[in-house]
């Protein structure tokens, strides 16, 4: 459900998300004029989102008639089963997660040494340990890989992010929800419980 | 990168990932004529995907004025970085994952009874052990919810499965990067290897 109260508007908040992950789906309008959806892995430097691929297929094929985008970044953070909050209803269950969507034209990076900036930073996030040369488009072993492969970038015109922890509840019912997440104690359970925290904290709405 | 030989052609394997999973984006054309990515729960019932939502919003407006969706679910499933089979070049890190796209018009479900089937079976991939009354439209308990959600459903005219578990691959390096996930040994690398051996055999194709 489109929910106003779990909109963010702080681009630092939006900006950090997109910073911590690494894969997202980019939508663009193909050819055919039926819109495509393409899972990519990202990376977010400077303010700019930049992916990679062949410089063939119907992405490119896509983007360079139309650059119009949107790129989105989701992350699951906790289901909350109906019976946390309802003993009878299932409309309770839902899940308590963070995406940001990133709208603006998709524009080809021509320029070797920012390719291979872009694809160094992407490295940094999803190879964090290194092991492998710095990728340097003044390296000839990178050379003919830098050349070959296509680099995008996407600038956002415009970041929305929707982090959903239980705004809307009423106090007594986030209460509940937190007392069973910390029963329940699966891996995440204790990191969404400081999000529901912080979220009410910051955005004190309610509607139930 | 876009590579045919890590499509997948049989609509059993994308539906049967389709039902594994419960969350991908719905990509559509917005009232502003730019593409739109919306993460969502669903549940793939009968060949059909279903989603609920607001009955309000930008995804009920540009759906209605134009119903051409694609809906996209993928799975990360083990980071292959490139020292596992280059110690200089960063280009062989990659991701092995699946994704499956679907194509099709989104209509709205107006049937109180069909609308309830695809809630429950939500529920039943989600919240499989149940502790809820079932959705039912004949219990007037769950009467207004129903009247109130908005349900819709994508019947798929074409099915685009992506798996990626080092087809391309030289046997030798396929026997390597396996070597590497058993010393790994991250949660998910027993899986991962099982996948690597099931698609070297379905998809003998390579070329490094």
């Amino acid at each position: 459900m489109r929910r106003k109260e779990f909109e963010v508007q702080e681009d630092e908040l939006c900006a950090s998300f997109l910073e911590e992950k690494y894969d997202g789906v980019l939508t663009f309008t193909g050819k055919d004029g039926w819109p495509k959806a393409v899972p990519l892995n990202y990376v977010f430097l400077a303010g700019s989102i930049y992916f990679h691929g062949s410089k063939q297929g119907e992405k490119m094929a896509g983007l360079a008639a139309d650059p119009r985008a949107e790129f989105v970044v989701y992350q699951a953070h906790a289901f909350i089963p109906s019976y946390f909050s309802d003993p009878y209803l299932a409309c309770p269950a839902t899940v308590f997660f963070r995406s940001v969507r990133a709208r603006g034209n998709v524009e080809q990076v021509t320029d070797a040494a920012e390719k291979a900036a872009a694809l160094q930073a992407l490295m940094n996030i999803m190879q964090p340990e290194g092991r492998h040369a710095p990728i340097d488009a003044a390296d000839p072993k990178y050379a003919a890989s830098l050349k070959g492969v296509s680099v995008m970038r996407l600038d956002p015109t415009e970041l929305t992010g929707k982090f959903k922890f239980g705004q809307n509840l009423s106090d007594k019912r986030r209460d509940q929800v937190i007392a069973r997440l910390n029963e329940r104690g699966l891996p995440d359970d204790h990191d969404a419980i400081t999000r529901i925290r912080d979220s009410a904290l910051k955005c004190p709405m309610r509607d139930n």
